[in-house]
């Protein structure tokens, strides 16, 4: 039965920039599934519309609509329960909230740095929708929401202390292997690595070597996606 | 066989305001264990000496000396494997780790609004010990570092944004109940509250919610000890 996950896209279907579709696409080389991805646009409204959702990632398995990352990622486990685990049991689930939730906040400062990266990759089609939402949400133009993005590097960098120090004592948060935790955080580092130039992290920091870890996991899934380097 | 642990305490010796020893008791607690606890003061350096130990929480059990407030968890953990879990197997563990860390981070940003808070309560013998130590790391005085406290609240308030986001998801950190992870984060905030009567959460954030369910676990022994409200 095959799966299939629609993953938002710029103007090249095959740059693919959402963190949340990002999470899944790793949950799903974790449990070892096959995909089908489908390019997705902001303006593609209509072939969501099964899920109702008005945005992805959306995942089809067989008759089923899925959205939302963390339902998703609970689906994969509970349907492939023999598969390699993405949390560890019912405990190891509820501590992965958390990793999510330090995600989004993550992503949300990253965006101050490459909103207009984001920008400029979409089509025509949906640049005024991005542009007039984003400027609404932020309350100025894209421009200015990154104006002097360097200044807001290092408290970005600060913020990953606590990242920082575990992948000092262990090789992923998951332990010796990565679990969907992992997967989750490694989203926002991909995203940012697919869209944008802008480096997010110092070579030498402990998260950098674990973002290459994970770049270089299941045969470099994501390392030979279209990006940055 | 009794379990015995040395706890940082001030001139009142019931007043007990270490983060990672307050992690130990709760844990102690879920698993159902009890602990004579010994109060300890920075100054007394010769009864930790066979734990090899200058720091606690350091835990006795039978003819075993354990230090470091993850290493006890552990040894807790595997010793009594037939208790309620702290960790909920490996991948938990492995889990777990990060939460230790944010709490590391959360106590070195609480601490710049709480150190004079903590020096009033100490022993005299403490107190000189205590100003050279502080000074000496951050390279001004005790009285220089609290300044403006007020100022230091709206900052670490936002770090704990991904804490009260899951907290509106889900009661504990741990799921339905707590778990080490859980323990670990609320040290940082049981530790201010035995030693400042300077807030640190507003009454209505979920992250004192939470702190408020776990005062009262273990028919309240975190809330009955010598603190502020």
């Amino acid at each position: 039965m095959t799966i299939k996950l629609f993953e938002l896209s710029g103007s090249d279907p095959e740059r693919r920039f959402s963190p949340y579709c990002w999470a899944i696409r790793m949950a799903l080389a974790h449990k070892g599934l096959d995909v089908q991805t489908i390019p997705w646009r902001f303006m593609d409204r209509d072939v969501l519309a099964p899920s109702g959702q008005t945005k992805v990632p959306v995942l089809v398995h067989g008759d089923k609509w899925l959205s939302e990352s963390w339902d998703i990622a609970n689906y994969l486990e509970q349907t492939f329960p023999d598969r390699p685990t993405l949390f560890g049991g019912p405990q190891g689930t509820a501590l992965s909230k958390f990793y999510c939730n330090f995600a989004v906040v993550m992503a949300s400062q990253a965006i101050r740095m490459i909103l207009v990266d984001i920008y400029d990759h979409l089509t025509e089609t949906d640049k005024p929708y991005f542009r007039e939402s984003r400027e609404q949400r932020f309350g100025m133009s894209l421009e200015q929401v990154v104006a002097d993005r360097e200044s807001k590097l290092q408290p970005f960098r600060d913020g990953l202390m606590p990242l920082r120090m575990t992948l000092k004592q262990q090789e992923f948060f998951g332990g010796d292997q990565p679990l969907y935790a992992d997967y989750a955080l490694f989203g926002v580092f991909q995203w940012a690595r697919c869209i944008s130039p802008f480096e997010l992290l110092a070579a030498d920091d402990p998260v950098a070597l674990w973002r290459t870890r994970l770049l270089n996991a299941f045969n470099g899934l994501a390392q030979s996606a279209p990006g940055y380097d």
